[in-house]
């Protein structure tokens, strides 16, 4: 099948690439729609070991589900995360955390950035007839932003910063401004955060933050400056969530952590229902987040594309 | 008065420091006992630019208290942060996080290495006549222990790893043992884990913990290694709470964090209440912990002691 290939740091296009084998309990299905992630760039670049079709953002339609024929011709979105279910983690019900895990485009399984990819049937979500593809391809990274709301309380009138007005940036302040929090995301792109007013949210200049007076701040930048600002924002007593992952280390000073007894939150993926509640409901719209579109075989240029200053969603479509 | 003075990383006796004058509201106690604490070896490495009377547990009498009197000559323990009342974070209820607080014998407040010290009224605790002063003395480190329970949900049976048998493990280690989680100290000092096991505790050495095993772990040791060992021991979605305030910076994979969604909790100063409670019931006993008395004329002798290698507290008494 024509697939992108990502290997030693490299990606290429394959029109070669082996196609995918659903195992018991597994469905094909064919992608409609796949979203290039920040976490697929940081792939490229070397943060996690990956070798195969990366891409884990999509909707597709279910070709091949034995035994549960149900789902076949079904339009759907799928969990990144297959996990074992007899695992520690999985019988806690930390299935995301399965130490088996695969995860879809990441980690031993190949992704979305292909004609066809084969997922557990637990894992998938129908899509709402409503919802276009272009909005449906969102649905994980807004799930993601919803993990926020999993580990944290938020509450209307909470002092929130978001930092990062890139992809994740935009939609975790656009399901944060649901909460009734006191709401303000800090971005460097005057067209991002063009955006973000456009949606009624309230923007800043990091340099006009106040110091050491928000209660939450969440972290999407991906870079040691974010974080920084992160730390230099937050209350004594608040919380600061990282949602994140990029190469590298972060030099922190725990004892100021210790003293004004800070909380780091680690965040990553999250509940596909309410995401898929938002998208249908139009609370969240994310279609001004589409900036290009590509074929399969113009992946290269998509990643290209994709990593450009003041870029947010490229999509592709096989 | 009496006093050990410390100035630009110099520690000293004076035998002519100046007085406390007590504010408004503020009781003039004079110090029966007081402990040395690794913070206050810290604060002489420079680890915070303090200038002044070190020393911020003690047990004390109180011997003025002007619009007060009902506390003259009650023996008493003190909370170490004088607040203003009236901050954002006062307001809030976060007195140990004022934004204008002082700090005994840490922030501009002459501390309990002498003679005499002044706090506010509000912040003192009688101490029941059957907890002697030498274990009144630990009421604020027992209490900074028991501010890890304020913070984290700890249930019976959830699995806690402890990191360092010194003084504040062991006083942390006492204390969640009360909570019925499965609770193991790891330390390097075959004295200081003997004493833990005296007490009914379970220990083991660094290289024999489950790696990504525990649902909580409580950094104890001050050091970047043992901040390692706490992100290794620490299972996907669980707590790291850090108890140490050190000088220095650690380096982190904040990636590592975002994908296991880590918690990492900073945690400082506790509630008296409760652990006065725990040394007048006698369900923490921490006897076994006093290692050397020393008059505030040694008081070097007593830093020095208390730097070594495998030594416990070390009291001061004027």
């Amino acid at each position: 099948m024509r697939a992108l290939w990502l290997e030693a740091e490299t990606l290429r296009f394959r029109a070669d690439a082996p196609e995918p084998e659903p195992l018991v309990g597994e469905a094909r299905i064919r992608v409609l729609c796949a979203g290039v992630c920040n976490t697929d760039l940081e792939l490229r670049r070397g943060y996690y070991p990956f070798a195969g079709v990366p891409g884990h953002e999509f909707v597709g339609v279910v070709e091949q589900a034995a035994g549960h024929e149900i789902w076949l011709g079904r339009r759907i979105v799928g969990e990144i995360n297959a996990s074992c279910g007899g695992c520690t983690a999985c019988r806690a019900g930390r299935l995301s955390h399965c130490e088996r895990r695969t995860v879809l485009g990441i980690r031993t399984r190949n992704g979305a950035f292909a004609e066809w990819l084969a997922l557990p049937v637990a894992n998938l979500h129908e899509v709402p007839a409503g919802v276009p593809d272009e909005a449906a391809v969102f649905i994980e990274p807004l799930a993601a932003a919803l993990e926020i709301q999993q580990q944290v309380a938020i509450e209307p009138g909470l002092q929130v910063v978001v930092i990062g007005d890139g992809k994740l940036g935009q939609l975790v302040a656009r399901s944060l401004a649901l909460t009734g929090a006191e709401l303000v995301v800090v971005g460097r792109h005057a067209t991002k955060l063009a955006l973000l007013e456009a949606a009624g949210l309230r923007t800043a200049a990091a340099a006009d933050l106040p110091r050491r007076g928000a209660d939450l701040v969440v972290e999407c930048t991906g870079n040691a400056e974010g974080l920084s600002l992160a730390l230099a924002s937050v209350r004594p007593r608040g919380t600061v969530v990282l949602k994140s992952t990029y190469r590298g280390a972060a030099t922190l000073n725990m004892s100021a952590l210790v003293v004004d007894e800070i909380t780091l939150v680690g965040s990553r993926c999250g509940p596909f229902a309410p995401a898929l509640e938002l998208l249908a409901s139009g609370r969240v719209d994310v279609r001004p987040l589409v900036h290009a579109r590509y074929g399969l075989d113009e992946g290269l240029a998509a990643f290209e594309h994709a990593a450009r200053p003041g870029v947010l969603k490229v999509l592709l479509r096989p």
